[in-house]
């Protein structure tokens, strides 16, 4: 009988031990920093009651939850009236009541609101678990995949923006990652915008033309927004905006906040901003570039203060590899209302594949076995098993291979595991009390003492 | 509007900063040895195809698989006709095609033959991740919880019986469970009373019989057998086993082998079972104690040499904390034939209730921060943020308090949170670049520089 291969599911992964390794290497180096910020870890469960998780993301993302069917009879709930094929999406709210999350900010939320009473407040938690999503997989995306995200809720003060600046710089700089910018932006510089061309709605056209100004031009990017029904005048109020040039980003809130005379919305946003930027120009960056984008709106909606979103090297050529900013009412989904949070994620997977593009992974801590010894029958196993035991003890990494098989085959499997140290224990050792050990990579050999092949492979 | 408090789904668990700590010390001590005895990680994704996990634990496994609806319309391949109320077992093919794992150890065993090509056997791998079943939760029971698994595929070798043993040891040993007992049996002595009892199927009552010796003595055991249709031949038989006593598990070796004149099979597990105990007595355990036990097998039907089973000690009085054996044919069921292996688990949720039973995870490392800086307003605030910036550096938790809140709600802050060091800088600090430094425990405050601030939080 032949069977068919197994396989895995679709946009899912399988991580051998090279790759688990280089992965908790970025972990730990996040885990780290999380810490010395004064943040402290929660985990919550992979599935979330569906009242729980939907409508939190909009129509496009209860469609990407992966729901989970009820067990025993899950029909049990239904009328026979209702179960029709065309009666699909209203079916599924009988016959499943949980999904597994699809981000690690609603569940947050949850925690906060369900724990209210245990926790102080301003509450700072960073948490590192997978999220699913039911998206087309593609390269570098995935259906399951880990955030790895920092939110402070309960307090209104940008200093915390001015913290969580320091927190990417300091992770960026410890995993070696140069060149990474951190575009800012705030939303209600978007608000002020807004009024100054007359129209909320108006806005995503406007940051859809801004973003395409390095490939047609001011002009081009003018009558584009003309196109799409913005007013010549405000188009013309928008035009320092379109020149702005230079590094200096405080130079640039300066012309931004120009335009401001008549928004209150806009001149807080400029003020929030460049208390932020001096802030952390006082304290200084080690890796990171900051940027100003007026195109940043990330998407979501509920950002009500500053934006974040971080740039991978541009060689790297990946774009975004983390983001976040402030949203002042996320807990009141769940009834508890005027706490501001602010946040912010890793993207580790594109984090992994920027480091892997600039080689920085490569001298991630092995877990490999340091030590194999040679099994020449049950006697000298014994042997080794003992010596083993205390060099287990002493922290090395070491094993015996299990059945007394052809010495090239045990060689061979020290080499494809990439062993360094072989050992063999024959008689003449047992006799002395030494051990034999073969460097594998210089191809030298001594016989010596525990004490000594300890030493040596320490060394 | 009043909105309904949050909760989580039944059988799911918060953890909280205190708990994350204690069980990630749970985790690192586990995969220090795991690595120390030569296993390497690996990690699978948390959910596979139903035809990977269906069928692989029995009609009452397949049950407790929490199942994943199809996305989008789920019933696109459904018929009509097949669209009633009774067919909702047949339903469930049609509409899901994928579940939570139930366990690590048939994700492991398509791992192995997906990636046959890659791996180099004998293949030794650890997995601590979590796994979901759709059990009625109870009191240490839950539907989400991990799973910390190493296996060796691919040898037939009973050393590595010997080194597990020595990893349960190291492992307790280094978690600092004492009392914790390791009962083993094998499959072959268990084959061997079966022939003895004249039926394969009587099995189940001599166990269960067994199991009640100390409760009902030699003679009620020998009535329950009798009653249940062991004939009174073979209860005789029987009756050494019966009579066993004392610690010395190879005299009870020698009692039960005199039982199998006539059992080849019986034989080989005693000489198996012999050949373990004699080269673990050899090398040396630290904290485990060993137990022979007759009655373990462990309800999987797929062991097929030695069985395992660790106990808690017996002042917890939760029972099972770890288990394992041999199997001799896991991958078979995808088509790799002849592959032998032999694992262990450890049971996390109940090592952690055990350790907390015995007060073994106060010392457990905090990640509260080490210092707050009290924030009296920006100017001092960014004197403050250049300090906390170096002293993390040092590797320092420290955090500046985000408002300029009253002095007596900061601390209050510190307090609840058990930060050992409030620190203060005023206008004089600012001046002198000196830092006033509270020790919150015992109260003594003096004014430093910043390396001796740093000094006093590493003292």
């Amino acid at each position: 009988m032949s069977v068919k291969k197994p396989s895995i599911a679709k946009g899912t992964r399988d991580f051998n031990a090279a790759q688990v390794a280089k992965r908790s290497h970025i972990f730990e180096v996040m885990a780290k920093h999380f810490k010395r910020f004064g943040f402290e870890p929660i985990e919550t469960p992979s599935f979330e009651k569906n009242e729980t998780l939907m409508g939190k993301y909009g129509d496009e993302g209860d469609q990407l939850l992966f729901k989970i069917l009820n067990s025993g009879n899950f029909l049990s709930k239904v009328a026979e009236a209702d179960l029709t094929l065309e009666n699909h999406s209203k079916l599924t709210s009988k016959i499943t009541e949980k999904a597994l999350r699809y981000d690690l900010t609603v569940p947050f939320a949850r925690y906060v609101v369900q724990h209210q009473n245990e926790l102080t407040f301003p509450f700072k938690r960073y948490q590192m678990q997978p999220v699913w999503r039911a998206d087309r997989p593609q390269k570098g995306r995935f259906r399951e995949f880990y955030q790895c995200d920092a939110d402070v809720i309960g307090s209104d003060s940008i200093w915390q923006e001015v913290d969580f600046i320091q927190l990417y710089d300091q992770v960026f700089t410890d995993l070696g990652l140069k060149g990474v910018c951190l575009k800012i932006n705030h939303r209600k510089i978007l608000e002020g915008i807004a009024e100054v061309i007359d129209a909320q709605d108006k806005l995503l056209d406007f940051t859809v033309a801004l973003d395409k100004l390095d490939k047609i031009g001011i002009d081009g990017v003018k009558k584009e927004m003309m196109a799409k029904g913005i007013a010549e005048a405000s188009v013309e109020k928008l035009v320092p905006i379109l020149a702005l040039k230079g590094d200096d980003l405080f130079e640039k809130l300066t012309v931004i906040e120009a335009l401001f005379s008549e928004s209150e919305a806009g001149k807080q946003g400029v003020a929030e901003l460049r208390f932020i930027l001096a802030q952390v120009q006082h304290i200084g960056l080690d890796a990171l570039a900051m940027d100003l984008d007026l195109t940043l709106a990330r998407g979501l909606n509920y950002y009500t203060g500053s934006i974040f979103e971080v740039k991978a090297p541009k060689e790297v050529g990946i774009g975004s590899i983390g983001g976040g900013g402030r949203y002042d009412d996320l807990t009141g989904i769940f009834g508890l209302k005027g706490m501001s949070g602010v946040g912010i994620s890793f993207g580790v997977d594109r984090i992994y594949l920027a480091m892997e593009h600039l080689n920085l992974l490569g001298d991630t801590e092995t877990t490999q076995p340091q030590i194999l010894f040679v099994n020449f029958g049950d006697k000298e196993a014994l042997h080794s098993a003992k010596a083993i035991a205390q060099l287990r003890k002493e922290g090395i990494r070491c094993e015996l291979y299990p059945d007394s098989a052809k010495l090239k085959k045990q060689f061979a499997y020290a080499h494809k595991k990439a062993i360094p140290y072989v050992v063999m224990v024959g008689s003449e050792e047992i006799e002395n009390d030494t051990y034999t050990v073969k460097n594998m990579e210089k191809g030298s050999q001594e016989t010596v003492n525990l004490s000594s092949l300890l030493k040596i492979v320490l060394s």
